[in-house]
């Protein structure tokens, strides 16, 4: 078998599941393909909870020609009556006669025993390909499924010597048009937006998706332990609904377009990780974790941070705030780094991710 | 004539030239080649000042064949008496029938002028060739023939949170081995190192050139305006002479070993423009500014700093010395990023660079 054949339609499966961004949650993002002597002759991707999942769209789609084809798919079929019944029994009763996938399913009810299943079937399983590209890309559902908690990601607008901004030269981008755009594009995908009290006082941002097509609007948390945020701030306007995680037993009064959750302090701050486990309570799989400079020293600090998005402006700015606000364990990370225009955008990931 | 092997042959040229790292100042790097129907057949580098020009080493290697050959030289051959004769009168004594080189040299006793001979005796001359990675080859050379000022490079270890360390964890390096090699490499490359007192006083650093070959040990000054470098400093028992920056009088009483530069302060500073132009005045053409956070924003504010070699650690402080200590005019910067080990590699460039 030809692997660099097997690569090149692994990828096209992730270009299919992308479509998904934004609108699968909590489910992953799901591309398939049926190929038949080298040519495509059915394609799917999943669209969300309740819809059909990606491999069925893609056998569908195939019709007879499925028999003896070959499925690829990004992640591991499931196997087991959900909102949809088990596509394992749809590839067998297909005669498709090989299934490509890169990476198993945590899901409990699936985890291996999708490929079994076929496997048993007399189906070719071959499965590993790409396997760290296609965890990536559903980087949030691994973790969701298995931790309950949402993934975070930190994404900050810096200037090289470490500034996230200067309140004495009032409010401006840091960063130009394209990193903004692929901030946008973090915003489509995540489940949530999160910010300080902080943020909302100093930017009174809308935090909205609209520099690319939103496929949905994410919710807006705010910390917010001692309710601050003014009621007619921006994002109350704005699309997207509103949370606010606060210590303030009497919050729904004030906020009464908001959905409320109410934390014990400790510390004299709202623990990170009993917010986020309420999140995932909630069915928030992503968190973009926007500012300020607090937050993001309390989230690094309680070590949840799987991602981060550090948009550097090839500038200076001397004073102003710095992006992290007390001290830190060192602690090193891998990165990636790419040009946006004229910025620099450093991707850095927690060494243990979450496989 | 076929631009593709012009470049390949003026980048042998660049090669030969950076074997004159560290020993040419101030002259340029020079290095020259002489082709043959594709072949070299003589090559040739400057190896500094009194030694032969790169040209007529290369035209003596190459000898009879030169006849008709091709001159590649990184930069316009001189046409006046120095140290040496005329390069040009032996180009066209040779019989070279064809000389490719990026730049003029924009010593006023050339610039231009040796071209123009060349062409007036029947040799062809091509040039711009590569122009940009010429001109950054010698740009130590290309500042100081025009200004006779150093050409200033500031260099920085930090934090992904823009620290440049932390004086309560101790002194340890930020980046790692790789970047570290590449500082050598440039402490090598440069006439001078400089940092502030504060770098002396916390650091206590040897300032030498031990990772790589030294071809030379760089002069290391100290700003240091009251006097409170150590007589045991560590920089006084290491390899490389000392300058004092400073503004008392009786300086060369207490540092008997060190050369003495006595400046006026205005503002409560030594003016970093009157130390650079002292260093030029001294000979010096080029500067690696190796810290700290104070030095770099005095160099930074008074507009001098050239290039900018940032070298990032993935890490994050949150606490500690920042990079820059007072408010900076914003300005944008081009820049250039590479990867070094784990670390990031940042380099920047004033806009106006020295064309």
């Amino acid at each position: 078998m030809d692997t660099n054949i097997d690569c090149y339609f692994i990828i096209e499966t992730f270009k299919l599941a992308r479509r998904g961004e934004g609108i699968v949650s909590p489910n992953p993002l799901v591309g398939a393909l049926v190929v038949k002597d080298g040519k495509i002759v059915g394609r799917g991707y999943h669209k969300g909870k309740g819809r059909p999942h990606a491999e069925s769209e893609a056998i569908l789609d195939a019709g007879d020609e499925a028999k003896g084809a070959t499925l690829y798919i990004s992640i591991e079929p499931c196997c087991h009556y959900g909102e949809t019944p088990p596509c394992t029994d749809l590839i067998i009763s297909s005669g498709i006669s090989k299934v490509v996938a890169p990476i198993k399913d945590p899901n409990p009810l699936v985890n291996g025993k999708g490929f079994k299943i076929l496997m048993d079937n007399g189906i070719e399983v071959v499965t590993g390909i790409l396997e760290d590209r296609a965890r990536e890309q559903n980087a949030f559902y691994l973790k969701y499924i298995r931790k309950r908690m949402p993934y975070v990601i930190l994404k900050a607008a810096l200037t090289l010597d470490g500034k996230i901004g200067d309140p004495k030269r009032g409010i401006y981008e840091i960063t130009g048009r394209e990193s903004l755009e692929e901030v946008h594009r973090f915003r489509n995908r995540v489940d949530a937006i999160l910010v300080g009290i902080g943020t909302i006082l100093s930017d009174n941002p809308s935090l909205t998706v609209r520099l690319v097509k939103a496929t949905h609007e994410p919710y807006k948390i705010v910390i917010d332990p001692e309710l601050h945020t003014p009621i007619d701030a921006k994002i109350f306007s704005e699309r997207g609904d509103i949370i606010i995680a606060t210590k303030k037993e009497k919050a729904n009064k004030k906020y009464t377009n908001a959905t409320i959750w109410i934390f014990k302090e400790k510390k004299g701050i709202i623990p990170v990780k009993e917010i986020l486990k309420k999140a995932g309570e909630f069915g928030i799989t992503s968190i973009l974790l926007e500012g300020g400079s607090h937050t993001f020293t309390n989230f690094i600090n309680a070590g949840v941070v799987d991602r981060y998005l550090l948009f550097y402006s090839t500038s200076f700015l001397g004073s102003g705030v710095p992006f992290l606000s007390s001290p830190l364990k060192r602690k090193q990370l891998e990165t990636r780094v790419k040009s946006l225009g004229k910025d620099i955008l450093i991707e850095a990931f927690n060494v243990y991710r979450n496989n």
